[in-house]
């Protein structure tokens, strides 16, 4: 059993007793400091890989104030406000901190600035409005009545994820830190600067193996309001990528000019929620080229100094795109990202074109939850809960832990839990020799708009984060990091490519509306016609949520043929619904002892066929249904927010679908849903509680034949 | 106190001593017979009006069935169809009762037969398709993977209430019912002998004082499938009224063809759910025209004859419209029609042009009810709870039952009961004089794409049933019809014509996309304009479920400015959201003992306004929330299910948003929202229980102060 290896530990000046401790305890290899601390002295003689961060974009300081041209930009729309007289004045920063951000009047306004009448969709032409001071907008003649707002660009003046450290760690009071600006590398002194100062950098650091940028250029948008709360996030969005060079840029190479509508988006700030429009998608991938580009200058200036580059996938990664056509460009050796879940997991381990990655785990050794109130243990306990099970089907090659280590050190249990973790990860990654367990045959595709660019990466805003609008959704894909599924992100356009002649099962999931669901898309008859067949020639059709869903031609799911199921949109109350109740069935699991709870994300759905069987109800709205098309199979899931119990519905949803039921039967599985199986081709088998619960359950088809295994909370056994 | 009077009981041939107890015991003044049902002899010596059914458009089955060319017509479309193949055939009857309907193939089938591609939303060419049998449609080019429907004329050789009836009623095994067949008056020839038999039984039935018309010409659309089980019910749908003489008479009229298309609407069949066509709208003003002109030949007829004319409310009440333009030269005298709830009792109530209005009260004297396993009297009592609270405040002229009395007397708990019904109803009546009680001062409209013609008459499916996709709207109507304001029915073009000049407190209610909650129609600048500017002004604007609901320029709700919050459509789950909780508001009554229950029709709402006072949530989700806009206010409810407590909020909500809170507060009211009261001209005050609990509260503002009552169940009391 190896007791040493593939962990980063977070270390920190005034400690040494503590860091050589822990890094005994947890086996750490590798140590690393955090944002605000310094690498002690000692690494020198720690027998570690030693990482440094290094933040190319705002690293250097003393610089960037003296060159406050180069900060970054954002665009913003300003508060909807109605004219309730003929006049109508707009303070564009009401509600924004002005701490981090400030109008950008030093530019062309024609072109950089824009008032809209909400009430009509249009654009006012610039002679009817006026900048009245650096602030305040004057529309001329507004109409009674009208909403309007403004476009504005805007200077970022501290960096977000600075301005988030030093506002979550109350750094007001300390005079050794200051406000962060953020510096534009597509400024040509921005980017001279960028690349002497690395240069010099890692001549200075002979201790250093491995560059951690943090990260690159440009940051999410992450916008605090006047209250130095969080405004807005978007963990996807471009909106800070943006300057006027760049716009030119763009202008010059694509042939033709972004607006600031094209970023504003009504206010919805391109969501990849969204319809991806024509101009975002452009803007996506030439930030892309641009930013792979400059890093490869950077992470071919890190190899010439005979170090490793390593990404961290957070703050400034705008633009790297790890699932993007560029990426492999970029000269990357490394990605680390944190760990919120199964599917942030899989996103860091599925990352293609790196030597290695490294999972950051929860809870960072933040005051935020190392305090008296805290639960470090408990979140450290979910953490691994949820990420073990996307580990165990495509491991991560190195995990980690970052914040303060002084702080974590206070809490004996918690390190005591971590030094367990740490091991049960090397042990899972040695029994499997770093491969993944047996992939069970259905190939299963997830399609909405984004593809393989979203790889585990659908419904997220905030990385991570809980967001109750979406957790009918996201279940499907936290449910599938952890399945032994071959699973494929791809876009609408691939299914008219012919995607689904390497697919057994296509999933759709999401809200009406959205790129998830797909919208409009499903207008395309080609689009219908080619999912028609799929499943009439024997594939499986899973829909999840408001699957397939634009309202025409007397339907709101455009395959409500496939799926025996509608959306009531209140216009067909009057025909009478006899639902098809069924009580067994096999994705209901052994005697229907599956404990689903299909949370719907909205309005009712109902049978529009006598065949289609209805599995379970909400009053009169379906839940769950299944119907066979053809020679192939369809299922309706309402909604599925994860669970042990919906996990498991998921994943017998996908051998039923694909007509593989028997595959499943004789494959090495527990009916139990907590506890889950992973074959190796070794013939090791691995099972694990995924649960907090005390479990006794029996192992089918083992070598032995069933099996009755007994396990505590988050228990796991080799067979 | 009045013992005899303004009540109609049903008789029947054989049970005449029963007959002369019970009208004793109900203090009957009226006698008539049902569907099924003769008058007895006895009638020629009760001293009662005596009610004959009449039914001028089924009513005479030896002529109907030499006439068999003369029956209603239907538009119908076909189930949706898949081609998996390139042919496709479709039976048009499949789901259909044969002995209901039957294809008209004996038309033009290129005017009157069509056939869509539902994929792509296209007419096929009629030489694209061929009808093989007289049931089967062959699609010659169908392409593999589109979804194809056929509309078809079809006759109706059943009429639909005898047909419900007969069913309900188990006629199967009675040698002496026939199926009855309709018949179409627009054809010269039926309305020759219609009007010559209508002759002849006013002359032969001079017992007779009230021709109770059961009831003209065109049913509402009622189908029923192979298991004999509804299939389709629309109160309001004008699907039974076409015919080809009718719609060639249209298109001479109008100047335009109907196609059937204009009726099938995508297999919505024009569900007043549905933003209401131009098509549509003409045809219903048409039959209108049409309808009310032939009815009044009947009226004069019965008039001459020295009888009133009484209509039903029901059955074959389509192109009526007891709101409709047309309405005062059909010259009845009365109408009456099913009271389900306090809605169905206003709409009764308020019907002009007529010189009195009679209710007939839940439940039918039918074996459905009036079994072993059923409940008459807590029918009796649900139905009289509901009821109460619209005849206090515009009370119906008569009470009366319907039904088979033979079934009725078996149950003597039920006739007691009636018994102190009836005479509670002529208290109320006498007490009041018929007068309506004193009315609050806020004027309220409700708006929506129908107006007028839908008053008291909105989110109906089936009359009065309920239907849980809509009673979060529902309660809206059913809290109204109770309380003491003057309510009217607007449409949104009476909104740009400036009638909102009249009202104090606009109401907008319904799902989005719904003619009720109106869709596009929230597109109309001048609309958004006109209802900011009443708002701005010291207007009311109450919102329920999803109001002024279109996605459009940065908004779902379309007066999200005026409301404070918005719904959420996935697309600005990045903006956070900070709640402004508020736990007292007027609203909410004395110490927000309010215990209201908002169910939220779908999906989540969000204060898009820092200053907006969020009441209720769930979750993450608003529930209740009220905003100051100008000098006027503005509330949204999430839904809004009939109960005692969410009938008081509204009832507060209206005062409040018409910023009449001083007016309530010192008005002779009760906070226990199970207690109503009103308050008559004469100085009388009538306060009753609209709940089954026992009560002890406080009425204040007497003319004696403060009072203390204590009332059960259903129980009153004048002050």
């Amino acid at each position: 059993m190896t007791t040493k290896g593939r962990v980063t530990l977070p270390i920190e000046v005034g400690i040494d007793d503590q860091v050589r401790e822990l890094m005994e305890r947890l086996g750490a290899d590798a140590v690393r400091n955090s944002d605000g601390t310094e690498l002690p002295e000692l690494v020198h003689e720690l027998s570690a890989k030693v990482y440094s961060t290094y933040f190319p974009a705002r690293g250097d300081q003393e610089w960037a104030v003296a060159n406050p041209d180069t900060v970054t930009n954002l665009f913003l729309q300003s508060a909807r406000k109605p004219a309730l007289e003929n006049e109508l004045t707009i303070d564009v920063m009401e509600g924004y901190l002005t701490e981090q951000i400030e109008p950008d009047t030093n530019v062309d306004l024609d072109k950089y600035w824009e008032v809209h009448d909400r009430t009509t969709g249009t654009r006012l032409e610039t002679e009817d409005w006026e900048l009245v001071d650096g602030t305040n907008v004057r529309i001329k003649n507004a109409v009674k009545g009208h909403v309007y707002t403004v476009n504005f660009l805007a200077r970022q003046i501290w960096d977000a994820t600075q301005m988030y450290n030093y506002i979550t760690n109350n750094w007001d009071d300390d005079p050794t830190r200051d406000k962060e600006r953020p510096y534009n590398v597509v400024l040509p002194k921005v980017w001279k600067r960028v690349t002497e100062q690395l240069g010099k950098w890692l001549d200075e650091h002979d201790e250093v193996d491995v560059v951690r940028f943090t990260t690159f250029f440009y940051h999410f948008t992450l916008v605090f309001n006047t209250h130095r709360k969080e405004k807005f996030v978007d963990w996807f969005g471009y909106s800070a990528s943006v300057s006027v060079t760049a716009l030119e840029q763009f202008a010059e190479e694509y042939g033709y000019r972004l607006t600031p509508e094209d970023f504003i988006d009504e206010g919805y700030y391109n969501s990849y929620f969204r319809q991806p429009s024509k101009q975002f998608r452009d803007w996506i991938a030439f930030q892309h080229k641009f930013v792979t580009s400059r890093v490869r200058e950077l992470t071919d200036a890190v190899h010439e100094a005979g170090k490793e580059a390593m990404m961290f996938l957070g703050d400034n990664w705008i633009g790297v795109e790890p699932y993007g056509p560029h990426f492999k460009d970029a000269g990357l050796d490394a990605v680390v990202g944190s760990v919120g879940n199964a599917a942030t997991c899989r996103l860091i381990a599925d990352i293609p074109h790196v030597k290695y990655t490294e999972g950051r785990f929860l809870p960072y050794f933040f005051p935020d939850v190392f305090n008296e109130d805290g639960d470090p243990v408990g979140e450290a306990n979910s953490s691994w809960l949820t990420a073990r099970r996307a580990i165990v089907r495509s491991p991560l090659d190195r995990i980690g832990y970052g914040g303060y280590l002084s702080l974590a050190v206070q809490f004996p249990e918690f390190v005591d839990r971590i030094e367990e973790i740490c091991q049960e990860f090397r042990d899972i990654y040695d029994a499997a020799e770093g491969k993944h367990p047996q992939v069970a045959s259905p190939r299963v595709g997830i399609v909405n708009a984004w593809g393989k660019l979203r790889t585990w990466q659908t419904h997220m805003v905030a990385h991570a984060l809980p967001y109750e609008q979406v957790e009918a959704y996201v279940g499907v894909i936290e449910a599938l990091a952890g399945q032994g599924f071959d699973v494929q992100f791809i876009s609408f356009d691939e299914i008219l490519e012919g995607a689904l002649d390497n697919l057994d099962v296509l999933i759709n999931v999401g809200e009406a509306g959205t790129a998830f669901s797909g919208g409009d898309v499903w207008l395309n008859p080609d689009l219908q016609v080619a999912v028609r067949e799929f499943v009439a020639n024997g594939g499986g059709m899973i829909g999840v949520g408001e699957p397939c869903a634009v309202s025409a031609n007397g339907a709101f799911n455009q395959l409500s043929d496939v799926f025996g199921i509608d959306q009531e949109q209140s216009w067909s109350l009057s025909t009478d619904r006899y639902p098809n109740l069924v009580d067994e069935h096999f994705i209901l699991g052994e005697n229907g002892e599956l404990d689903v709870k299909l949370k719907g994300g909205s309005r009712f759905w109902v049978p529009v066929s006598d065949d289609v069987s209805i599995l379970k109800m909400n009053g009169t709205s379906v839940e769950l249904a299944s119907s066979e098309y053809g020679k192939g199979r369809a299922i309706y899931i309402a909604g599925l927010p994860y669970s042990q119990d919906n996990n498991r519905l998921l994943e017998r949803a996908i051998f039923w679908a694909s007509s593989k039921e028997a595959e499943y039967e004789n494959s090495v599985h527990c009916e139990d849903p907590r506890i889950e199986v992973a074959t190796y081709d070794s013939g090791a088998v691995f099972v694990y509680n995924s649960s907090f619960d005390q479990v006794e359950a029996t192992v089918r088809n083992t070598a032995d034949g069933d099996k009755e295994i007994k396990l505590g909370p988050l228990g796991s056994v080799w067979l």
